[in-house]
């Protein structure tokens, strides 16, 4: 054999393996891995999260599972790892990896910045910080629930943040998240051609005008959107979506209303940006 | 002035600024950073968010504020940096700040490894990646909505995973948290005292067995929680809560359900152990 066949080639170098690994939920290293794998598009990474590996057991069993992926592959693993124990840290850099060991890289200069060990505990970081950011969080979320797209409006004068925009523009998911993730109490409404007819904000959101914010979006994205639900309607034709979003904007300018254009953002942009561009703390860290 | 008072020392060395900079959201920063930070639990960190840092200019006003905190606190902040671009590094790196730089860390091993130069692009990591994923999520968080606390049972064949629990046993944040993450679609049935007379499986669960997860929760903790809702009721009750708890845990040992205790655990962490006890692939990565 003098050779290695084009495609075969072309496999190894344009697909890998990359796991996250942690002795708690995985998020973190997720994250991470998300974000730096993300600067590298021509390559497809099958992605495998080992989380709670809390054990020198467990720990070689991940090694394993690796080493497994690394001899399919024909290529070395990306792991991204927030071990915290020293000895399952040891036990996972004996692997055919590539090993991008967060607490290894950094909990040593911050530990000797802040003059302090570290406790070296598993599984911190999601952990319930106190009973007291829990039930902020769930008080959030119900709160959101229980003013979302319009259904009550007698809770608004506790809102932190009342989301408008036409149906289907993302505003439910971008209220869920903000109480979620950041313990804000959100409520939406939802604008409809009946609102279009005088640009006058509805009588609900007068008094609130200072919590509002809208969202808009292509009307060509939100035709898409909306056919998924009623497929073929007026609702989600391109000609009705245009209409409605012109007539939106139109309101926001012209009783001043903050709103950003949520066609190429995430819900996570969407919402850190409205927090941004409100000025709104969050009530969780 | 021969030393510093005993106050202003303790002051020094118990709270510390410690700042998230990111071209994007900055959720991966603040990931990390909970995760490291929550490893010293004797500090008190004042957590400073600054998203969205896309030029020079902007950086150079990061890097004055990153200042200011150092000389106000007399101690150097913590800088968790995910931006990508190398110039706005360099700008980064000139302040007085303990700088853990996720991108200066990472990014070339993994480049060597993967054999490619990263295209160094700013705020990849979410923005959406395809529209395909963005309906996904959207989909997931109105089915979820929609399949909450059993007010539509119909769908459940749809359903991938249908959580069960008493009432504020934190079944509506798990499920609208696996909805947002996971892209997984998920409906929720409140059990009442009702379900536990004969402890027979309501009717609308029966068929859809195998998509049943079990949540419950410490006795004191329910009563503590429905207390805020409903305060001084029997719903509340340390009795009424003791006595659904037992009905419903002898409910899930009798019908062989999986379930899970959520008194210690976060949301996050209620989300991942459901997923990896019940096997369940997520729709999104």
């Amino acid at each position: 054999m003098s050779g290695t066949p084009a495609t075969e080639q072309w496999a190894n170098v344009m697909k890998r393996s990359a796991f996250y690994l942690s002795d708690g939920t995985g998020i973190t290293a997720e994250t991470l891995g998300h974000s730096m794998l993300s600067q590298f598009g021509d390559i497809e990474f099958v992605q495998i999260t080992l989380p709670f590996v809390q054990s020198d057991e467990q720990t070689r069993e991940a090694v394993a599972r690796i080493n497994k992926a690394a001899a399919e592959d024909g290529a070395k693993p990306v792991v991204f790892s927030t071990l915290v124990n020293t000895d399952h840290r040891a036990i996972l850099h004996s692997c055919d990896a590539l090993i991008l060991d967060l607490f290894g890289a950094f909990l040593r200069p911050l530990e000797d910045e802040l003059g302090v060990r570290s406790n070296h505990k598993i599984n911190q970081s999601h952990a319930i910080r106190d009973a007291e950011s829990y039930r902020i969080r769930i008080n959030a979320v119900h709160f959101a629930l229980d003013n979302d797209d319009g259904a009550r409006t007698r809770h608004y004068d506790q809102a932190d943040i009342i989301l408008i925009g036409v149906s289907r523009s993302g505003k439910t998911p971008t209220c869920l998240y903000l109480a979620l993730q950041f313990g804000l109490f959100t409520a939406n409404y939802p604008l409809t051609e009946d609102d279009f007819d005088d640009l006058r904000l509805p009588k609900a959101l007068v008094e609130h005008k200072h919590k509002l914010f809208g969202l808009t979006i292509d009307a060509d994205r939100l035709s898409a959107i909306r056919s998924e639900r009623k497929a073929g309607s007026k609702y989600a034709s391109p000609r009705q979506c245009d209409m409605e979003l012109r007539a939106l904007e139109a309101m926001y300018n012209k009783h001043n209303i903050p709103y950003l254009d949520a066609t190429e953002l995430s819900i996570e942009e969407i919402s850190t940006r409205v927090l941004a561009m409100k000025g709104l703390q969050r009530r969780l860290q």
